[in-house]
């Protein structure tokens, strides 16, 4: 065998059986198969595609490339995952409330690159929190509390790092099977046994269009199958970001809000709905309404705020900021975005409003650029919701006035407000899951 | 511009224009443009195409990605190429001729990689000759006597060198595009203001079957026309090795000996088309049959061998090797192949007798491996001739009785003689010009 054949093969639209995609993934791994062959492979791939079996290969090879975390112990362990968004503090909300109703929360989380911090940036905005703990700490957490969620301290699919960071200078990133065999690899190797995915699309989403991020669910579901690693996904709007605010403490005291029982619909959706799924693959019910209203009444009954401070506490965190959220830091500069007419909100791009909060500093640019906790913007009118002239639209929560000024301008640029009335988008737009 | 919008331009099956090809063709050549950029380009290029005038913007970057000659004092100048064969030894018969018509032969000719030696290390088996001599030298050279045979001591397309080594590491080399941009970028960076390509087809060559190579023909004729170098090409059959000796000085003999006048007729096929068609496009005459004719009496006259004695002399090489050939070296070994029955000869490979020459040290496998001169084969019966048993069918010339005994077995292994009558095969299998 030799990656010249396995190119050759892909290249002539033949099926690479699961010995070939081995050895190029452990070659490449090692650094024994070049880049430039690597690359070669990769488009050939992105033109002429995989099938199930083939991407199924790739995923548990990228998978097993690397550190695979044994959460064995603790049974069936249900990992949920976003393929990213803005304002996105589902994970904050959503995984004490899991723990609280029994469900072991064993989950090594990413760092943002790009437009918002990732869970990370998130939790590390809580301070004391130790994200980067020894996997023996963080799995008798687990034992202990229930739940713990740190950043990736193992090397968790290199391949997939590094055939990932060669898409991109490639041209290469935009391939369903090659998106699908990155998540589901690295949910993998984090020990997941079943798997809720947040498939994310529009504007703020990497899925522009519904088809795509169907196709991407489905594909994934198709993986979950095959790898033995039940898989449901739930696809959600992300033409505006999800609930009020985008930043990195802000969105920790929107989920702190949350559970407190103040939650946004849209959080709340989203919330209810993959914990549904959540519950129901850990096997604890399979009526999905009565699944949601488990994690409704969790949050209500204070046991899932009460689990998050149990998390916080037991990894350093101090717990009196998410009792008073009134401490943490504010930014130095705090300034109102006001209507410039009276009408319906009819767009908030996500993606605009994630470009301006990364010009504030709430994102990263470079994996280097350090990120500035307590900037961010909270949207306090969303699509469909009625704004009189000079009601305040946002928040802007800057380091200086010079950049809150700029957000602001640029806030009221794409700000669209419609004298029509405009209906309000749904947050839950399918579920793809074996069953149909 | 960047190079990752050039790829996706590619990926998405779109034209790419001319400042994008010279965009990435200079960030290749320089550097700044990595490996794993270009081989994802190449695979998309192999996979979606290129249209003629992209193939041609490919060659002309390429051509003038590095030194490229200027022979215009010299006026037309008609420069010969053949996409590769087994015991071509047409270069040292055809050139001379031609000089010795009055058309200026200016040639940078390349060493032989893969089967057998080039024109340069069959030219090298002459004692003294000079193949490393500075372009003022090599310019003078053609002033004084009409013709310069060299190595290529310029850096001619350095980008299609790089190109065409990364194409072989990622199974990209049988592309037909790519292929005929290759040829057609050094061609025009070694000077040639007219070219006429000798395009092998069948075992020996590159181009296995007929269609393949008519394609290419058809694709650096297009390149040709478009660029301003009208082509012609010259279909001939590489089913069997040309003439009778394959090996260095082995073929130079055999050329010498067709200068004498006793030419076999393969050889004097291609040898008077190819001429007919340098003649026509150096403005000597429009007539194909007249032309032959024409360097068949310059042959004949032994003015074609006198114009080689001279470039010989000129180069520093022996001349008395050419007037008495007898005096090259002779092999250690010389073992005679026979016939083991009686019959017509049905098929003598040329892919496998390059091969066998090759390990008998005719040829190398690496560019710093060395060649032995003296080795070869020289075939006694070709396609179609009659031989009795225990008749000589080749003779072997080797440096040690193993490696002279194993090529013996081999070349008996793959020798097909029948009882029924084969037919001689077409040497000249079709002509394509901008004509037709």
């Amino acid at each position: 065998m030799n990656i010249q054949e396995i190119i050759a093969k892909k290249r002539d639209r033949q099926r690479l059986t699961k010995e070939e995609i081995a050895y190029f993934i452990q070659g490449y791994t090692k650094g024994e198969i070049g880049d430039e062959q690597a690359a070669a492979l990769v488009m050939a791939i992105y033109l002429n595609g995989m099938d199930e079996e083939e991407i199924t290969d790739l995923t548990m090879e990228m998978a097993y490339s690397g550190d695979v975390l044994d959460l064995s112990r603790f049974g069936t362990v249900v990992d949920k995952h976003s393929t990213g968004g803005i304002g996105d503090k589902v994970t904050l909300i959503l995984m004490p409330t899991i723990a609280a109703l029994g469900v072991p929360v064993a989950k090594m989380s990413g760092r943002g690159l790009g437009y918002t911090g990732g869970t990370i940036d998130k939790l590390e905005s809580i301070p004391g929190y130790q994200t980067g703990i020894a996997v023996e700490d963080f799995i008798q957490n687990v034992e202990k509390i229930g739940i713990s969620l740190i950043g990736q301290t193992l090397n968790l699919a290199p391949a997939d790092k590094k055939l990932y960071a060669l898409r991109d200078t490639i041209s290469c990133t935009e391939s369903i099977p090659l998106i699908a065999s990155s998540i589901m690899s690295k949910k993998i190797a984090a020990g997941a046994s079943k798997i809720v995915l947040d498939v994310t699309c529009g504007s703020g989403a990497f899925m522009k269009k519904k088809e795509d991020a169907i196709a991407l669910a489905k594909e994934m579901n198709q993986i979950g199958k095959l790898a033995k690693k039940e898989t449901v996904c739930v696809l959600t709007n992300m033409e505006e970001p999800l609930g009020k605010a985008v930043g990195n403490s802000l969105e920790v005291i929107e989920a702190i809000e949350a559970l407190n029982g103040k939650m946004e619909s849209d959080v709340e959706a989203v919330v209810t709905t993959l914990g549904a799924y959540m519950l129901k693959l850990a096997g604890k019910g399979n009526d999905i309404q009565a699944n949601q209203q488990e994690i409704l009444s969790c949050i209500q009954s204070g046991k899932a705020l009460k689990k998050f401070k149990e998390l916080v506490a037991n990894q350093g965190g101090n717990v009196s900021y998410i009792e008073n959220p009134n401490q943490f830091p504010k930014a130095e500069v705090i300034l109102e975005v006001q209507a410039m007419q009276t009408g319906y909100v009819q767009e908030v791009k996500a993606e605009e409003i994630g470009r301006i909060s990364m010009l504030l500093g709430a994102g990263r640019k470079r994996k280097e650029d350090p990120i500035k906790p307590e900037v961010g913007i909270v949207l306090e009118k969303k699509v469909g919701d009625f704004v009189k002239e000079k009601e305040v639209l946002a928040t802007i929560h800057a380091a200086d006035w010079e950049s809150a000024e700029k957000a602001k301008q640029e806030i009221q640029k794409i700000d669209r407000i419609v004298s029509e009335k405009v209906e309000k988008q749904p947050t839950i737009l399918g579920i793809v899951t074996d069953e149909k």
